[in-house]
């Protein structure tokens, strides 16, 4: 149950405190309306550095914000732990694993996930790195193979577990690729003295010919050369069809063994019951309108990687599933709520992205950027890269642990979450989740919903 | 397998990497011998700040050094991630979770589990503190619980997620109920507006009539008013005997709710196969004799919580299980092994424990210190505990990072590390785990045993 009153208040519900979802929750902080912001997990990430999560480099609570924190200064905020289920538009309603409830606007922020392409061998193989919670199985699995590694009977043994696929060159392959190679380069050797780091292979696999394709092809064809300069054998034109027996298949024939395959190669926006099947387009994304509202709607929203939207100029075919096109959504729906629900139509403005550049980061010293015309590549582009993303990260105390853990890496060639930790669940924790998948989905909703129509 | 060859030179096992295992393998770098270290976890974790870890205020990796990146320097100091099942004495033979290994000298160092004194029930809904997992499943838990306290449907239910009882009046149940209690009054009642702070009860209950026992009258009695002032129920003389329905039943017929079940209440030494009953002596300890040699055996040694040594003059009945003894035994046994190795039987010396005195802390500028003749409770206890610590945390990155960690929650009141996170666990993990239950438990080794015999 939300336990909520609202009074004569508007109330915006926002599914999915990301980086979209929260910038349009703080933007609307004093807004005299009720915000409810849910999300499944109790606190917010910074995706951009998961990738140092899974590769110990940083503590997941540097790149993790608690929600409850967040909100703390606005009693109009209210941020309640839920998984989103169904809409039922026709009675302004949200079911959620805690409850149903009503809201005056929706704002639909929850999103993307990974995408398997179907392929259930992959899916239930593979190691995807969208939260932190991946990210930390992800260098759970790294280290513990890599454990198994120094203690195996076989070489064939040794040698999947010593292969490391990584399946998509997109800004996330690349960059946990460049982190594999330097902790191959600088931390394998001295921590595994009994086993032959040559050993080790990280394969970069890309179905097309380009890494990083959406950059300029100076910063896509160098990240090539720092990744080949490193140490990883990136491969182009390889589509991968199936993985069994701890073997990446491909189209073309080859085969590579690997106990630690990431899969980091697209993703599909994440599904809600409710929304109708015309409303979803490329990506399973949901087709907005110019100021971000759902087509067919007049008070449900999306924004962020979840969205579709084709009325920008320059972007016919929809944006990037960037962070800023998330942020500066979430930016202009908050205003334009602010006009709606002051009764100014005419002051709604519709959203024009501003393109502040792109970048990626492969290793110590090498970084590409595209900023407008300027294209860096290497040691400039690399500080630029820190700064940027250091100023992102949320609160003080943040800030200051990511900069220190840093400028040891930076010194000491060092990774220091090297640990191999599952936190115990404890029973009564356990039968509550277990309950919790039997909650009432909403059949009563249905009934009334058809009862209106 | 262990794949390792020692060639000439003498081989000490050491099992576990705690406090004791760790000062023993430290001292004989360089000793010409070569020391295996074997851990179920590959990082050393410094136990008296885990209520920390599980109270949000520090991130698990700044308590925890992964083993291969202490050992780094000296290569004939050797860590393997594995687990010991059983000695066999007559072989020189320990049998692991990994294989098995020949020993010259044996040194078994696996400190002390959680004793749940055989009740089933308490077992397996209790939530204990001995290992950074447990810390984390805790803090997890109890976050989780408040969360869902803000939601849940009856009053009922939310009096046992808003209550907490925290089983044990030694160090770490009294610190831990102080971590608690600056949680309910610094963060609880900004992070859950809709609930009301006074609902939340902590207990802490315990089976004598004092805190601390171990320590000064004057230090018992005044962290019972510390904990007292800062709204922790404390209960002496309450032995619990049950858990079930979300309810601690005690024998005096006492029953509180609670689905937040701490059991910091005793220990008992880890068991291993091989080592006779007629060695184990109280609280499961193995008994050593002055240099901590084992009952009965030449070559195989315990130091620590794990063993029990009462030839101290002024420890008749046992040491205390605490850090100092662990690592002062540790010490001890490194200049033992060494001058055993080099045939110095003469120089052989007996243990004899120097106590530095002990501490507790109870919360913001509340600590108690006996030392000596020195007792001081309040802030001087408190300085000198955080000093203390600070400097007994490895590595100058984890000094850092904690140090950043405390001063920032002294100014701000904040726990930082709000987060409930599971690690996902890849389905090839799973799969190795569920394999190594069924490795080869050394029948042959038995046999071979026996025949010898």
């Amino acid at each position: 149950m939300f336990n909520l009153n609202k009074g004569d208040k508007k109330r915006i519900v926002i599914v999915g405190g990301g980086l979209g979802g929260l910038e349009l929750a703080k933007r609307l902080e004093g807004s005299g309306m009720q915000v409810v912001v849910i999300d499944r997990f109790n606190f917010h990430t910074f995706p951009p550095l998961l990738y140092q999560v899974a590769t110990a480099g940083l503590e997941e609570s540097s790149i993790s914000f608690p929600f409850r924190r967040l909100f703390k200064n606005d009693r109009d905020v209210i941020y309640r732990m839920a998984e989103a289920r169904a809409v039922f538009p026709k009675l302004n309603i949200l079911q959620t694993s805690i409850g149903k409830i009503e809201y005056d606007y929706l704002v639909l922020a929850a999103g993307t996930t990974t995408n398997f392409f179907g392929n259930a061998n992959i899916e239930a193989n593979a190691m995807p790195m969208k939260t932190v919670a991946e990210a930390m199985g992800l260098r759970n699995a790294l280290l513990s193979n890599w454990e198994r590694a120094d203690t195996c009977a076989t070489a064939e043994e040794r040698q999947e577990l010593l292969n490391i696929v990584v399946v998509g060159g997109g800004a996330t392959g690349v960059e946990v690729a460049g982190a594999l190679a330097q902790m191959k380069n600088h931390i394998f050797p001295s921590d595994y003295p009994d086993l032959d780091a040559k050993q080790m292979h990280i394969y970069l696999v890309e179905a097309s010919d380009k890494l990083l394709a959406a950059m300029s092809p100076e910063s896509s064809s160098k990240t090539k050369r720092f990744l080949e300069d490193m140490g990883v054998e990136v491969m182009f034109n390889k589509m991968v069809t199936d993985y069994c027996d701890y073997k990446v298949f491909m189209k073309d024939g080859s085969v590579i063994p690997t106990r630690t395959f990431i899969w980091v190669s697209g993703v599909k926006a994440n599904h809600i019951d409710g929304i109708p099947n015309e409303c979803i387009g490329r990506g399973f994304r949901i087709k907005v309108d110019s100021i971000n509202r759902v087509e067919g709607f007049s008070n449900i929203f999306s924004i962020g990687d979840q969205c579709l939207q084709t009325s920008d100029p320059a972007y016919p075919n929809g944006h990037p599933q960037l962070a800023q096109v998330a942020i500066q959504q979430g930016r202009c729906l908050a205003e334009n709520l602010k006009d709606m629900a002051a009764g100014k139509q005419n002051d709604v403005k519709p959203f024009i992205y501003n393109d502040l550049g792109s970048m990626a980061t492969v290793g110590r010293n090498k970084a590409v950027a595209d900023i407008g015309k300027f294209h860096s590549q290497g040691f400039v582009a690399w500080l630029l890269w820190l700064f940027v993303h250091l100023r992102s990260i949320l609160g003080v105390r943040n800030k200051l642990i990511v900069f220190l853990n840093w400028l040891w890496s930076y010194i000491t060639y060092d990774n220091s979450i090297r640990m191999i930790v599952y936190p115990t669940k404890s029973v009564i924790v356990r039968e509550r989740e277990e309950r919790d998948k039997t909650v009432h989905w909403g059949e009563d909703l249905k009934q009334q919903q058809q009862e209106q129509q």
